[in-house]
């Protein structure tokens, strides 16, 4: 068995999640050798620590009933610094402007050479190529499945399972809250505030909607395929951005007329990151309704590769940065 | 540099792609650390040996103007058994009667200590169990994407991208040449042998339809995942299957109008094996046209995970055995 010393930095809806996974997988993990021991959490304000191991279960019960995880006021970045362990699990909240906390985060991760793996787009949309030098030069093992597409799996397929093959175009729909608004618009000929508005309700779509609809969560996670994929050094500045709400039911008609459905994709090859909505036919691969995400990775070997996933959701998010944890420690 | 040893025992379709995709890809792997060094070939009836490494132009050129691949006259067996080499690809044809040489191909690699990557699915759905202790009880690695759905990725994507997730559920269309059929037979309503004449002339069918368009294939490459994934031990015979040879293009327009497609859809979960067409929604991820393969991986964190790819072809083939060559060598 071979037990390896977790921190969980956000706990928020991931962080929470990454928590429940790791109490329901338990036995899973032992089967495989892996003991997963949870020695800090901190959310904003709050910090639990434990180097024999957190209960996990009182700190999400904690959460959910006081809404902070502990008595201790050590900070995420503190706990980095100071609380001997090695996989940092940050899952702190975007930020695109600053990076916010989760740049510090990272790169105190890196220079204490603790192994990291993140859903956090912000400091990988703006500070790539920093962050995989830091990562490099401390031998710290950096990964960041959730956070293109949530649990649907594209950077790891296209690292591990289509490894031999040179990767030429990535294009696919990376967010499913825009799916969702256009899905429904075309279902019930309605205009985009309504279906907004519905989104919205259903909790699909966040009160300030613009980071989703306007096409930047999009934006940044091409940036990130940009990056780790074709090997740029992006950021979200360099991308062409347009996004769903010029959109009309009668336009989504039309389509619809001749074999169409309207789709916000975002596209990366070696010489342009772009996000438009666009034409595609019904029954092709991209074609997925619902809040589904999907991508296809253009290959010179395997040709194109298509998978479709949920592309957001706790749990969901949580199965990506597990499945990376397994990936970094399994033997 | 590491350098692994290879023999292709099968120069046909596959092994000649593996061949070429060896040839274009020597730099990529010089780049990841890794030369394939090619020591032995042999189709049914010769073999080339060189252990400096055998000229893949040239023995590619050969089989494709003289019909033969060198002149030793070791068979594919001999070679296992006397050639030192690391990695055994085994592509010569599937025979799920017998399991035919790469039955025995594949026990005589792993009783030498050799690791084996195959695109056959005949041994693997006649002796999964025998095969896999076989390999544990030498060390041998034993990679075998190639079987199930070509350059589709399904087999790796479960067990290494979905890492930490239960699966409970596979289904999708794994016969390239059923899809082909049935896809073609709604646009043009026309009856199914006419499109088999189709695919027949354009390569997408054999002389003897058989075994893609009763399911048999589709069959065994559901006992593989079986086996595989839910950790099974069965073998063709459990599979209840239904081939496509009965559908109408009245049943195709009759599912079309209610907004479904008919497909022949494989499904294996821990109760049942079973292959039968079926109708899907329009919009559903399954709901794939031409000649593609796809796979829907049902899991208890990501949710379902959809793959779409090429389920044949030389080139498409090889990259699932190059992918596997270097999850094996990868450092």
């Amino acid at each position: 068995m071979r037990t390896v010393r977790v921190s969980i930095i956000g706990f928020g809806a991931v962080g929470q999640g990454v928590a429940n996974v790791l109490i329901d997988k338990k036995k899973y993990l032992e089967d495989i050798g892996l003991e997963f021991k949870v020695v800090a959490i901190a959310d904003s304000r709050t910090a639990v620590i434990d180097p024999d191991g957190v209960d996990l279960v009182s700190v999400v019960n904690r959460k959910k009933t006081e809404g902070t995880v502990g008595d201790d006021k050590l900070t995420g970045l503190e706990i980095i610094e100071t609380i001997d362990h090695e996989v940092v699990v940050e899952t702190t909240p975007t930020n695109i402007v600053t990076g916010g906390a989760g740049l510090h985060n990272m790169l105190m991760a890196f220079k204490k050479g603790r192994d990291l793996v993140t859903s956090n787009k912000g400091p990988l949309a703006m500070k790539y190529g920093e962050l995989i030098e830091a990562a490099d030069a401390s031998g710290s093992k950096f990964r960041f499945e959730a956070t293109v597409g949530g649990a649907m799996p594209v950077l790891n397929l296209a690292r591990d399972v289509l490894a031999g093959n040179t990767i030429t175009n990535v294009e696919g729909i990376f967010n499913g809250t825009c799916n969702y608004i256009l899905t429904r618009m075309m279902e019930e000929q309605a205009p985009y505030e309504q279906m907004l508005a519905e989104a919205q309700e259903l909790g699909y779509a966040e009160t300030d909607p613009t980071y989703d609809v306007e096409g930047i969560d999009t934006a940044c996670k091409l940036v990130i395929l940009a990056n780790c994929v074709f090997g740029m050094n992006a950021t979200h500045e360099d991308v062409t951005v347009t996004g769903i709400t010029k959109i009309t039911p009668e336009a989504l008609m039309l389509a619809q007329n001749d074999g169409y459905v309207i789709k916000l994709i975002g596209e990366v090859n070696d010489s342009r990151i772009n996000v438009a909505p666009k034409l595609v036919p019904i029954d092709h691969p991209l074609a997925v309704g619902g809040s589904l995400n999907v991508a296809s990775v253009q290959t010179d070997l395997a040709g194109p590769i298509t998978v479709t996933g949920r592309g957001a959701g706790s749990v969901e998010t949580a199965s990506a940065i597990l499945s990376d944890m397994i990936s970094i420690y399994r033997e």
